[in-house]
């Protein structure tokens, strides 16, 4: 692997002054320049991809099929967010005629228009090195709102992040946009990070990460002498509740696709299920239990993208299995390069009392929760308090109880699912990707899908403005 | 003026447990319910105006007109989120219909809906003893969006809180709703406050007031082991641009008219003009200044809120008047029981350099600052970095030169207006009241308008949900 060099403290100032340098321009620059923008990285990445895809393989062992795959998904959402971007819907605006009269009924005219917020420093993630890494989905939803993008590179992937950063800069110099459009720094010292999220120009922070990594930086965004929103996504233990009738059904159909999600990506998925609900004392259950334990046994998932998330794993797993009251469901199985999959199981009280039970464990391990009622569920699941995902099984029908179930769960996510599995997250207009802390820091913001835009477009409203004004505002496509 | 009693931990503590026990019923209640609470408060607060207004005037000496106007507002808003409600539109759903095949264009059923957020704390403001306190737009706000609320009453109008507040838990009674979905404290200490952030079963926070206050606050919401999103509406200059262009046009008037607006309430507006930049040696533009002043001498505003606003004034005014570069440009009057209003003057490279004087004056104060040129207007306006408003005078034309004011009006405000005073916010659909740090700790969202209610619903999607789960949160209304 190659080893990042850290971006000089000048380097990254003169990175966010460019930055800061192209903002009004790209700030105000037609929506058709910026889907051609987009389009255009989507096609370089595509006619690059013999190029790229080993390149990726190299640095994080992910196997071409998923790298591929991953490519897909990042032109995919690149083009997704040209369409949204030509179709003007991101920067619709809100207009109020005047009213005659005295107030509160008389009123001024007023348009709510939405100003790009400035230059965003983008934190790409180890885990997706195409999808949530230099052109990933912050890249392309803040570029989509007009905001110039200052990459902090990963340093698990920095030959890739290289490639891409320099494919990305040709891009915007022959769309014939200010180079300052797009920039990269790199780096695996903390003051990197740290430098860039305090700089005075920087106007918000987009992070993919770990919760310590993440709520570090966003104590730096809120010490400036100005704060500005930071959007990070954090840690997530993905509850599955699991219903007797769901299991009754079809149980090992869905232990095979839940040890599946488990084991995806070796874990490495920030929706990777990491907690499960079961009924204790119900036969169902316990050989769902059963066959999942066997089915994490038999899976050969592939190395960790780099040492240092191995060793948090084991340490993780070491940790949750030392606690009182938790037995380990999986045989113990020689590691190599990869570790195996871990499951481990406790009760709801002892889940609900011990705090580092309730903290992700970053890899293939999963803990089930075994309930012996619905309160119990309930309180399991507001124990958790906030995660990007809840899915349920068996919940389709309309109770008293599933009621009690969805409003539970949708108190603690960003997502409730009422079939599959929570890894692979669509990017469409609906998706919420985000949920309470510590999934994100601004759980009312979502960092996949097209309403991720909304993060980097600011309302303003215009008061008596001319009609030049609400025009060039309001059809910014 | 009767004095708080600081509300108990027990009392702060079963007042929100209260709130809790409320948030489901009254989270999934229908819109019909809401909008009904919302109108009879409204129709409530008008049924005991002759007790209610003469309250207001013992407690804060704002004056029977402009208190009965306020009720007025409160009414009108109050009316004003229950359509809002009624209509659905904050409650609309984004639908994205399942895609047969692989991903990334195969996808899942996904409905994004939007979740009340649970309870709400808000915290009363001194200067609009019912539009910004106990029923005031915050409270509208939360009930709108299915959050129960617990006030911190401003131990400025503490009488008129506990009767508003009174008047509020007998409407929630007569609705049949839960007590618990209006609660209120008290108390003028730190304590009562910061131990209502602290409560674990707060959601969210919506505070309206000072700098200083705001942040100690923001900051414990922070603090806890689950950070929450904090609303907070603090400081604001409200810098008005006087192009000589439109003093040549209209200076008589609008020195009138902007006197009237910084005089206004003594002052105590959040969007209360603060900062005046008119261009040097412009003859339009000195006599405006001293028709201004004089405007200013004249005036006679009543008596502040309360001796700790009026000694906060004092010191604010001394502070600007004792900077280096800075000029007195009101003669001395004898201050009897109210203050005089006071206007100061500097040059633009003098404001850039001096943090002091860019910092909000709360009362009947203007500092104006003399630009040589376009650019050291929008340097002058970049200084100020975050305000709720901007006010250009003379930019209806479309310029070169007028858009990058508005431009640079647009980055560090949440209104722009190009005509009256930003004294005086509509409570309408395209209102945003709130810009950058430190006008707004959440500048992406408005506390005046119907858009305040999406601070308080979260969005969840739901992925393959039941029909009869899509139909009950797509339909709340």
């Amino acid at each position: 692997m190659t080893s990042l060099t850290d971006s000089t403290p000048s380097q990254i100032d003169a990175a966010v002054r460019a930055a800061a340098a192209a903002a009004e321009a790209y700030g105000t620059s037609a929506g058709a320049a910026r889907a051609a923008l987009l389009r255009a990285l989507a096609d370089a990445l595509e006619a690059e991809r013999a190029m790229l895809v080993p390149l990726a393989d190299e640095e994080t062992r992910l196997g071409p099929a998923r790298l591929n795959g991953e490519l897909d998904r990042t032109t995919f959402q690149l083009r997704g967010f040209a369409d949204q971007v030509a179709s003007g819907a991101p920067f619709a605006v809100a207009d109020d005629p005047a009213v005659a009269g005295a107030p509160p009924a008389g009123r001024p005219h007023l348009t709510r228009v939405r100003v790009a917020v400035g230059p965003v420093a983008m934190f790409a993630a180890s885990n997706f090195p195409f999808a949530f890494s230099v052109l990933g989905g912050d890249t392309a939803a803040a570029l989509a709102a007009g905001c110039p993008v200052v990459v902090k590179a990963h340093p698990g992937h920095p030959k890739l992040s290289r490639a891409v950063a320099a494919l990305a800069s040709r891009v915007v110099q022959q769309q014939k946009l200010p180079a300052g459009v797009f920039g990269c720094v790199e780096g695996a010292s903390v003051e990197v990070g740290v430098s860039l999220v305090r700089h005075p120009l920087i106007a918000a922070v987009a992070f993919t990460g770990s919760v310590k990594g993440g709520v570090a930086l966003w104590k730096e965004a809120n010490a400036r002498a100005r704060p500005i929103p930071f959007y990070g996504e954090l840690g997530s233990t993905n509850p599955v509740v699991a219903l007797p009738s769901a299991l009754a059904a079809n149980g090992a159909a869905l232990a095979t696709t839940l040890a599946g999600s488990i084991t995806l990506g070796c874990g490495q998925f920030c929706t990777s299920p990491g907690v499960l609900i079961v009924r204790t004392g119900d036969a169902a259950s316990d050989a769902f239990v059963q066959q999942l334990a066997t089915a994490l046994e038999a899976a050969t998932p592939h190395a960790m993208l780099h040492a240092g998330i191995r060793a948090g794993f084991d340490a993780g797993a070491q940790r949750v299995q030392a606690q009182p009251g938790v037995t380990t469901l999986t045989a113990p199985a020689p590691s190599t390069d990869a570790p195996r999959a871990r499951l481990y199981a406790t009760d709801a009280a002892t889940f609900i009392a011990n705090h580092a039970l309730q903290e992700e464990v970053f890899g293939p391990a999963c803990l089930v929760v075994r309930v012996r009622s619905l309160d119990e569920t309930l309180a399991v699941l507001a124990a958790v308090q906030g995660s990007l995902t809840v899915t349920l099984w068996g919940a389709e029908a309309d109770t008293p109880d599933n009621r009690r179930l969805v409003r539970a769960a949708e108190q603690i996510a960003g997502r409730v699912l009422f079939a599959g599995v929570p890894t692979g997250v669509a990017v469409t207009a609906a998706q919420q990707h985000g949920g309470p802390w510590p999934s994100s820091t601004q759980a009312f913001t979502t960092s996949v899908g097209y309403a991720a835009i909304d993060r980097f477009l600011r309302p303003v409203a215009l008061q008596d403005a001319p009609g030049w004004l609400v025009d060039a505002r309001g059809v910014a496509a």
